[in-house]
């Protein structure tokens, strides 16, 4: 590898290759766009969340000149408390972004000494040999941002999360113009979101979400509770204008979003005419025509304020027949069982509930194909790496910029930790480095191949049994009789009838060392060989069995 | 309740209310609609299958004069092996129905002097004051029947699973003359599959499906691998008129598949060309063009061949560039992650992937809301209870009987265990009876309230540490050190690190009892407290901590 190398790193998380991180590299200089976590899978036991293997950063730590945060949503950010404490260097977002940054790190009482740089669309920074403009991109969150880096082998275009609605709810459209300018400069390499490649067509614009909801809370003879995410501040701003239209008041509940809305109220993101927002608790003495509630729980997180009244569990608000629940959001992949779990408990509830399905109450966040076509035609860029996506994903939009003529062969599909490396020569797979998702529990940091979570993983099958042996520590006898604790494993009623026969198989299995010095190892399998056959018998299930002796 | 009161109860498993078994019963005749399993969601840890409550059967086994079996599928027939030990009565079932029941019987060596009878379309069978006669009706398997059953109260129609397809692949569609007939003499009671009672329209025939594949292993240059369910045999029926047109071969791979398309030979339910059928092994000696491989997997399970296949990790075949991989079934909900999981696998593989999104590979099995609406108009019933489906499913059934002219009053949405009861007065609800998913796991059977389960869902989050505690049985004092285990709690390194300061913190916590005779309970506590601290604040996770008084 030549010295004038630029190289191109995804760094993910779990499954969508690029979307936590992504580094340049070049020289003596680079810079990482997102810090981001994902959540685990439910095969992850224990686990709280996932963030990236940044030992490649951590290695090279001198070398990075700065954070380059596209927008503000948590797979994007919530990596930066952990990251920034082994790879410093100042971070720069847009206004909202670099609030939402500043209260993360204060949860984490992480913010220190830590320089946040709120960066305005148009603006340039220059990091190392890095030059970087921002420029505006719709997505779900406001104030969402793409990047034009220029890299001492050409310009490099970064799309962030992106899609192209001409009639958002801030009035600030992705910036057409802006990128056309950068496919007249020409553009070297282009890295674009990958998330909904697969969906043909453009994605409707939020202003037919707007009018979806006016037309649901302008019908509705009861209250109406409209969950979404909670970074969805422009969501907010729509249910908000909707219920001033029909002479409603407006409570916000759930603590994640309370928290963006006050903030986003506090930066101007939020606009609420005066007197609309009402506390959750003088809903009450309003009529239930005057209510409008907006939550969280659009996904059936258990926690989540919606699940909460789902379970007749929440402390202000009852649900009852005539109120009308709306999830102004699709289930993530994986979320499906907890969102339809959460609507079966709503409508038991007598709640009417209303999904995308029966109304356009959500629209998403990012491009379709015809938008992603768009990105490419603005841009028509040399090298074409698709990002932020499961490989399937990739793959086709790798398919849809190859129709668009990028050339087959400068087209890279890249997996998490694969290099692109660009110099003058052209560009090429390099070497791959360490990458993957590191699991956070805790105050532990595992990577998957890590043993504790698979002992968890065999105890929540068929719980464990322990075997307590004490040995004379003078003459290495076995002393007096074994003990045996289950959990997990057995219900009362077969610990009453299994343990005291599996004791006194213990005693058998140990009878041809009574009396001689104890062999450990011998003891160990005896015991767990007698257990494993003996238990198998008598209930199918195969327990881990633990045989722990003891010196006294 | 008077002795001439006819009582309908839903017995389900999980979520899907009435699907796995439903009971009539009037004065001293029971039958039992179907007799199925549900398999268990993630969080249900280690649990194999979950099977109905039958505790009311049980309690009034001499009053059950049969199981009246509508189709083959697992969620039908899969509990049988379970609940004929428990409650004995005869089998109904069509012929290949009762060809899959008699395999699973004879897997679970319960055949013993079971009797299973063979049943057509428009046989009657007489069980107590019930009298039945089944109908031919479409599902995702063939030879699938509906139930019309003369009761003391009236005529009740159990739709089964069923959808309304005029060109089904096996040429024998729904009996719309016979459910006519049956309007005309008068429906008291309505039951009726509401899995799809959200989706608009009609389900497409199968023939559109026929239709697809056919120009997909036309177009095809390579070889073709359609993945579909295990029972769905008219589908592999369409592979192989579709293989055999474009004069390739069959393959059957995956033994659930091989099975079922045996059988199906035997029984007639599958016609093919001679010669068409090869085995894996013969395939690699043609040409990819010529190789059509029919599979399990499609919905992502972990042990099928197509998985296999994706994890490079089959024996027979070897995935490369070239190959077309199909879908042929959609992700049950839950399950969409795995299926994800799997086309990324595949895709990375080199092949190319197909899915009912891109192309009409695939229709299910269940009516879509005109066909529901026509069932409703066939039968116009006095009674309606929407059955198979959640509660959002069945309160819209019910909404679309309403609509159809269903009196509000006479539309029961009920839940599993709760029961109608209907007399000359009319109808109105029972007292609920017990009901519920029984969890299987080995050989016992467990309620949701087991805390066994809930043990190992402590377990699977932050592991387990025992403690172990010698006590003198004469003096009752403490003897020697503690000793402590940790199992998926703690990783190599911070058991070195963690493990021997909290053993001297259970020498110094119990100090106090030191000389003394041991008070266990304290013993228990004190240990307790002071583990759960020291750890919380080593490491930000909370084990189980057990701790157990040993005498020797």
């Amino acid at each position: 590898m030549s010295k004038n190398t630029l190289r191109v790193i995804p760094l993910g998380g779990l499954g969508e290759i690029g979307k936590n991180m992504l580094l340049l590299e070049y020289g003596d200089d680079m810079v990482a766009v997102d810090a981001g976590v994902m959540f685990p899978e439910e095969e992850m036991l224990g686990v709280d969340l996932v963030i990236p293997d940044i030992s490649y950063v951590t290695e090279r730590a001198s070398k990075l000149r700065g954070y380059l945060i596209t927008h503000g949503h948590e797979d994007h950010i919530g990596a930066l408390p952990y990251v920034l404490g082994q790879a410093k260097a100042p971070v720069y977002a847009s206004r909202l972004t670099a609030g939402l940054i500043k209260v993360k790190l204060r949860e984490h009482r992480s913010l220190g000494n830590v320089t946040i740089n709120e960066v305005t669309p148009g603006e340039k920074i220059k990091l190392g040999c890095f030059t970087t403009e921002f420029f505006r991109v719709c997505h779900s969150i406001p104030d969402a941002m793409g990047l034009a880096i220029d890299t001492p082998q050409g310009l490099v275009i970064h799309t962030g999360d992106f899609k192209f609605d001409h009639t958002p709810v801030d009035g600030r459209p992705s910036d057409f113009a802006k990128l056309a300018s950068y496919g007249n400069r020409g553009v070297m390499l282009l890295l674009s979101d990958s998330t909904y490649a697969e969906l043909p067509g453009y994605t409707p614009s939020e202003q037919v979400v707007g009018e979806a909801l006016d037309r649901v809370i302008g019908r509705s003879q009861g209250r109406v509770i409209i969950s979404t995410f909670a970074s969805l501040i422009s969501r907010v701003q729509q249910v908000a204008d909707a219920a001033a239209r029909h002479d409603r008041k407006l409570a916000v509940v759930g603590r994640s979003m309370v928290e963006n809305v006050q903030m986003s109220i506090k930066l101007g993101y939020l606009k609420l005419p005066h007197g609309l927002l009402r506390r959750i608790d003088e809903m009450d003495s309003l009529p239930d025509n005057k209510v409008v509630i907006v939550t969280t729980g659009a996904q059936g997180e258990p926690t989540s304020a919606l699940v909460r009244m789902a379970n007749a569990d929440h402390r202000e608000v009852t649900l009852k027949e005539g109120d009308t629940v709306v999830f102004s959001a699709t289930p993530i992949p994986g979320n499906e069982t907890l969102v339809y779990k959460t609507i079966n408990k709503l409508m038991r509830r007598g709640a009417k509930v209303l999904t995308d399905k029966a109304e356009r109450v959500h629209v998403h966040g990012h491009a379709a194909q015809e938008e992603l076509k768009a990105m490419i035609s603005l841009t028509h860029p040399k090298y074409f790496i698709p990002i932020h996506g499961e490989y399937r994903h990739l793959k086709t939009h790798a398919g849809i910029a190859e129709a668009l003529g990028v050339e087959h062969d400068n087209i890279y599909v890249l997996e998490d930790g694969d290099v692109l490396e660009v110099d003058h020569k052209g560009a090429k797979r390099g070497a791959r480095v360490a990458a993957g998702p590191i699991y956070v529990d805790g105050l532990a940091r595992w990577d998957m191949s890590n043993i504790v979570l698979r002992d968890r993983k065999t105890l929540s099958r068929d719980g464990i049994v322990v075997v307590f042996i004490v040995v004379g520590r003078q003459d290495s006898r076995v002393v007096g009789r074994p003990e045996l604790i289950s959990y997990g494993f057995l219900d009362e009623g077969e610990q009453e009838m299994l343990l005291p026969p599996a004791k006194e198989l213990v005693v058998q299995a140990l009878s041809a060392a009574r009396g001689q010095p104890a062999d450990l190892s011998f003891i160990h399998s005896t015991v767990q060989d007698a257990l494993r056959q003996y238990f198998f018998k008598a209930t199918k299930r195969r327990p881990m069995i633990l045989p722990v002796a003891m010196e006294v």
